[in-house]
């Protein structure tokens, strides 16, 4: 087995450019990197074919997660004093695993025809994108188009996808009607106005792309005009709008449903 | 305009009794109160019958929240300063409006034979309790039968569930089939067996109550057992199982699609 690198400063670099990674949406993208934490998460996107750039185990891990530190051993892997690693935690109950991962590159090109897709134009709610994320891997929605939306690899939205940002393919695009277009999607916009058609009456098919939009402001003008079909889910009941996650399960439960 | 009363010192009994009652559910339960902070959720409140014992409200709030405190004029009304309203607050702004009101008693003669209904037995995520009641609420859920849930007035479930569990029927009960049977409402239960029938052929009809279970482990072999129906969400993708409040939201737009 390698020697450890250890860590004992704060003052190390490393330990700075986590804190940055973990920060900054912005530096993330620069850099093509994103930081993972967690045994569980850390192992899932090394199962998947994410590419580890450094590891970090706290003193304690070494020991606790062997076996994992033993998958990782053809990487750079640091070793962080317990109370260090603290630190650098951004969880209330750190396991003592933190890894720094290649942001993926995935071409718009693997794009189905037949494929269901949800496309999201500026969520703003990490929370919201993680539970999307996860309700569309269970019922097998082929991936997410991001358009506009709050970062899928932060720890927030990483943490309440329970890993599921790391297993569905997402597509990034400032134009999403160009992709409709030149991979043949059909695009159906949900919006809360009573005069649309119902969700019930849509027949969502193959190749379709279901949009949602921003939290506060539903779907853009634009966006609305430009797409093929027009939906609402009707309520019976007193709320004005329901929450963008609740209303994705509702959706992604009617494009699936066997 | 009644004089306000002045509280100044964190040892006066009035702050202690807030602290408790946000720490306690037992306590809240023994004393039959909660609290409930901010200016919409206390209007609400107000506005839907919940009867006041004691309004705080913080020196900044009693000038800008003026058209509230007015509506409180006929109760108790204590002004709190600033720094200490924001030591009492449990949320990150405090807007500086804090309410103790009566835990009404509803009785579950209330419960309508042709009602639908959601039973929630063992939920413990205070979250996911919020976001089901906001949910059942939107599509005209009658109510709530819950059996030994966590607390729906604990702030963080009040706070999730922005207000619709001051607004919906709430019924406790330890034995829901006692209810079921009295009230002639017919049980679904919610289970992830994949042999159990799909939720797409289930005819919910009037005077249904479904089950929904805990978050870990689902619903108890005995509640499986004594219910009318079991039923099941097929998923086609990768994921063991739905979160709760998910779940809820395909279950309740399948009871009530229109």
């Amino acid at each position: 087995m390698n020697t450890l690198l250890k860590i004992t400063s704060k003052e190390n670099g490393n330990i700075k450019e986590i804190s940055n990674l973990q920060k900054s949406s912005k530096f993330r993208k620069e850099q093509g990197v994103f930081v993972l934490e967690g045994v569980r998460l850390c192992e899932d996107a090394l199962d998947n074919g994410f590419e580890p750039v450094k590891v970090f185990f706290s003193t304690s891990a070494t020991e606790k997660y062997n076996y994992l530190l033993n998958k990782f051993l053809s990487y750079d892997i640091f070793e962080i004093s317990d109370s260090l690693f603290n630190k650098i935690s951004d969880t209330v109950s750190p396991q003592g695993v933190l890894c720094v991962f290649k942001i993926p590159e995935l071409s718009n090109d693997s794009i189905k025809k037949s494929g269901k897709y949800i496309a999201l134009e500026n969520l703003q709610d990490p929370s919201n994108l993680g539970a999307i994320s996860r309700t569309a891997e269970a019922f097998g929605i082929d991936g997410l188009i991001l358009c506009g939306c709050c970062d899928p690899y932060s720890s927030k939205s990483l943490r309440a996808s329970m890993g599921a940002l790391l297993r569905i393919p997402l597509y990034f695009t400032d134009d999403m009607f160009e992709l409709f277009e030149k991979y043949n999607v059909k695009s159906f916009a949900s919006v809360v106005t009573s005069d649309a058609e119902s969700i019930s009456n849509m027949d969502f098919g193959e190749g379709c792309a279901v949009i949602i939009g921003n939290e506060g402001n539903g779907i853009s003008e634009i966006t609305k005009e430009k797409s093929d079909y027009l939906f609402t889910i009707p309520m019976s009941g007193k709320a004005e709008s329901l929450n963008a996650a609740v209303a994705a399960s509702i959706i992604i439960w009617e494009m699936c449903k066997c």
